[in-house]
C-alpha cells in the first residue's frame, strides 16, 4: 500500500495502542492486590509514571482532548493504586534489597 | 489566568508529561537488572504494555510525528528489557504464586 493508505490505518491503530497501554496496568494492580508481592516493583517507577500521567491529564483537560482525558483517568487510577500498594505492603525505603545474596539465577 | 492562558501551557506539560512516562521506567529496568527480582511483576502487565508501546511508535510513524516516535522507542527499549527479565528469571508461568500463604499483612 502507499503511504497515504497507510496513514488511513492510524487512527485505528493509535486507538489500539492506546487502549492496550491503559489496560496493561490492570493485570499488575491485580497481581499485586492479590499477593502483596511488592519486593520487585520498584517505587520510583510509579512515583515518576503516576506523576507524568496525571500531567498527561492536565493536558488532555487543557486541549479538551477527551481521548486523552478518559484514558489517562483511567491509568492514573489504577497506576496510583499500584503506587499506593507499593508504598503500603513494601515500606519506601531499602524494600528492593535483593531478599539474598544468591540470587545469581 | 483565563482559559487561553493555561491552553499557552499545553505544550510545556505535554512534553513534561512524556519525559516523565517515558524516564519512568529506568528505574525499574536498573532496579530488575540489579536485583533480579521479578517475583511481584506482572508477566501480562508487560505483554499489553509492550505490545501497545510498540503500536504508539507505529502510529507515531504513521504520521511522521517524531516526538512519539522518539518517546516510545525509548519506552519500548525500557519495557522490552523489562518483559525479557520477567520472562528470564521468573518463567511464564506460576511465577507470581505467593511465596507463602500466610502473607495477609
Amino acid at each position: 500500500m502507499p503511504a497515504e493508505a497507510w496513514a488511513g490505518w492510524a487512527d485505528t491503530i493509535g486507538s489500539l495502542a492506546a487502549l492496550l497501554t491503559t489496560v496493561s496496568f490492570v493485570p499488575q494492580a491485580w497481581l499485586t492486590w492479590r499477593t502483596r508481592d511488592v519486593s520487585g516493583i520498584s517505587l520510583g517507577m510509579y512515583s515518576v509514571f503516576t506523576t507524568g500521567v496525571a500531567l498527561w491529564l492536565v493536558y488532555g483537560l487543557l486541549l479538551g482532548a477527551w481521548p486523552i482525558v478518559a484514558a489517562n483517568t483511567v491509568t492514573l487510577a489504577l497506576a496510583l493504586s499500584i503506587l499506593l500498594m507499593r508504598i503500603r505492603y513494601g515500606g519506601t525505603t531499602h524494600a528492593n534489597t535483593p531478599r539474598s545474596h544468591d540470587t545469581t539465577g
